[in-house]
């Protein structure tokens, strides 16, 4: 919705209640459920806070954001919403789905199939050659192949796809060219292919940034190949997430000699689908339209709270919470509380800085 | 039993037995089953082929088996018969076990928990060093190891093993250094490992024999671990009798980009657990005693062949049968027939030469 002077206060209200510390992509959801409108979420956000027992989190200042959206603007960028418009669907199904992302270049790539190839920075020039060639061959089979961009595997991958459809989601925000040696394949991608970004224009990319990124990728893909990685890698833990997500998981082998091999082998031991050709991914993410991904286990987490909790009720549940995370179900199940009532009393927590909320449904406090 | 010039009636009866063409291992164990001893099964064998339409056999004669039996116990070595003695129990479990082994060296590594190592002659310099590492590992947590003395893999599986525990199955005679490389390391099994083969001394290994060598091995170990072996390889036989006998089937993964390691890529596909180490292997093994190895599906060609048939029982089970292998529990159903009486004509077509007998309890007209 524009205003006279161009501006789209919807919009604007929206990154400014995604921006504001402390509202996670659950929170987001679960503010905009109960308030319908993210101008009323981020009126009622002091007050909610305020029953949580703390300070009302700092806001996201409308000036900010409205930078922050034309420089988004100025680059031909655009933002995606969780639930909205062209959000891809499959990113959308996990749980803690990012609530904005803002993406450049060609949208169509998201409707079609998609799988993720990531692996190993320091590949070796045998693996680096065999996931081009992977992903050039799923290009030709119609498959978009999303990666991150990192040097060695993430590079070979979107290179084998510039042409048949390439998705990279960076770290950082879409501006900053990361790795430098990059520049040159980021750039085509946000023109032939998709780059797509979390964090805002600007933002140079930290370490607490990877793990958000590499959900992205698995949370994108049918499935996630990994070719080359070490034990503890941070392509483990896009496998693991790819799991988490009910997504395929695959890996390349390799001997067990080659320490670059070894992450790779433990994933097919603990179940992975070992993979040879690219034959052997179409197979693992079956027929177009054959069966659907499967559901990761929603958790309590995305339930509506439309209740209005009472001061017995948020003792009850503060009583039941510690430093160490439990699940929201468990918490509902020794309260003995509605659903409804234990989100709103964990979602005032939030807002006033004393709850963390961690994978799979689980929160602690602060 | 001896007489008193030293012979072994018994013995020599038996081997005749088992030398006869027409008699393997499944006629031998029926044989013995309805006649009790060997030498009233010799008798009675002329009259069953009679019955069953053809020529008798021509029955190996008492002198050629007299110096079979005479090199055997020259060269220091023993026989072990099937259902017998110091038989290796895990073997004689398996369909077809052969009936007669001649072995030489320590026996008491029969009694002790073993593995099976094969793969590629021609493997690579890493393949053959991770081979005979995991061999002397296994070694040390007191597991023999099962081979077949080829080169590459067999051999390093072998070496890696001497001190521990080696067991090593050939192809042809025990006598016969094959490859002829290898001389030295056989002799060192028959010392101080235990050297095995199915065949008489002083037979020279031919292709056909290479199929049983492998059944043995695989029949030997509780598991079979394959180490490089491309696709459509003597290696992946042996995984495949392993899966048949209800064994633990492991292979070390490689390169999808080296063909030697193909092969064992293709059976973790297929369900082969995958092999990084020595602690893999043992895992995959489970504890000592804990839990039996699984049976293989018994077919109807273990059982006793006890009544005397008819000629219109003979003429119901000839007419079903055809040159393409059917299963024996197939001709029982469809005649409507005994299982003994089934049994007591294939036994004579055996005799006759007008049968043969195949993988799973499968029968076809020669």
């Amino acid at each position: 919705m524009l205003d006279p002077g161009g501006i789209d206060h919807d919009l604007i209200a929206r990154l400014r209640l995604i921006r504001t510390p402390g509202v996670g992509p659950v929170t987001y959801r679960q503010l905009l459920a109960r308030f319908s409108t993210p101008e009323a979420a981020l009126a009622a956000i002091p007050d909610l806070a305020h029953r949580g027992g703390g300070p009302p989190p700092r806001v996201a200042d409308a000036a900010t954001i409205n930078r922050e959206v034309q420089r988004v603007e100025a680059m031909g960028a655009r933002y995606l919403f969780a639930g909205r418009g062209l959000y891809p669907s499959l990113l959308d199904a996990i749980d803690g789905a990012p609530a904005a992302l803002i993406v450049k270049g060609n949208l169509a790539l998201l409707e079609r199939r998609s799988v993720a190839i990531v692996g190993a920075r320091n590949a070796s020039a045998a693996a680096v050659r065999f996931a081009r060639q992977l992903a050039s061959e799923l290009s030709r089979a119609n498959i978009v192949i999303v990666s991150g961009l990192a040097r060695g595997i993430d590079t070979a991958a979107h290179q084998g796809s510039l042409d048949g459809g390439t998705l990279a989601v960076v770290a950082g925000g879409i501006d900053i060219f990361y790795p430098p040696e990059n520049e040159r394949l980021q750039c085509e991608i946000a023109e032939r292919g998709l780059l797509i970004a979390e964090q805002p224009p600007g933002t140079e990319p930290r370490a607490r940034h990877f793990p958000y990124r590499n959900r992205i990728i698995a949370g994108l893909g049918l499935g996630t190949v990994v070719v080359e990685a070490a034990p503890k890698s941070g392509s483990l833990i896009s496998a693991r997430y790819a799991t988490e997500f009910g997504r395929e998981v695959m890996a390349v082998p390799g001997s067990p000699l080659d320490p670059r091999a070894q992450g790779c082998n433990l994933l097919i031991r603990e179940g992975a689908t070992l993979i040879q050709s690219a034959d052997d991914i179409l197979e693992a993410i079956g027929p177009i339209g054959g069966g659907l991904v499967a559901q990761p286990l929603r958790s309590y987490g995305a339930e509506r709270p439309s209740a209005d909790a009472s001061d017995s009720d948020r003792a009850a549940v503060t009583t039941l919470l510690g430093p160490v995370p439990v699940p929201v179900d468990e918490i509902i199940r020794q309260s003995g509380l509605s659903p409804a009532i234990v989100q709103t009393v964990l979602l005032e927590l939030e807002l006033a800085g004393r709850l963390d909320r961690h994978a799979g449904g689980r929160v602690s406090f602060i």
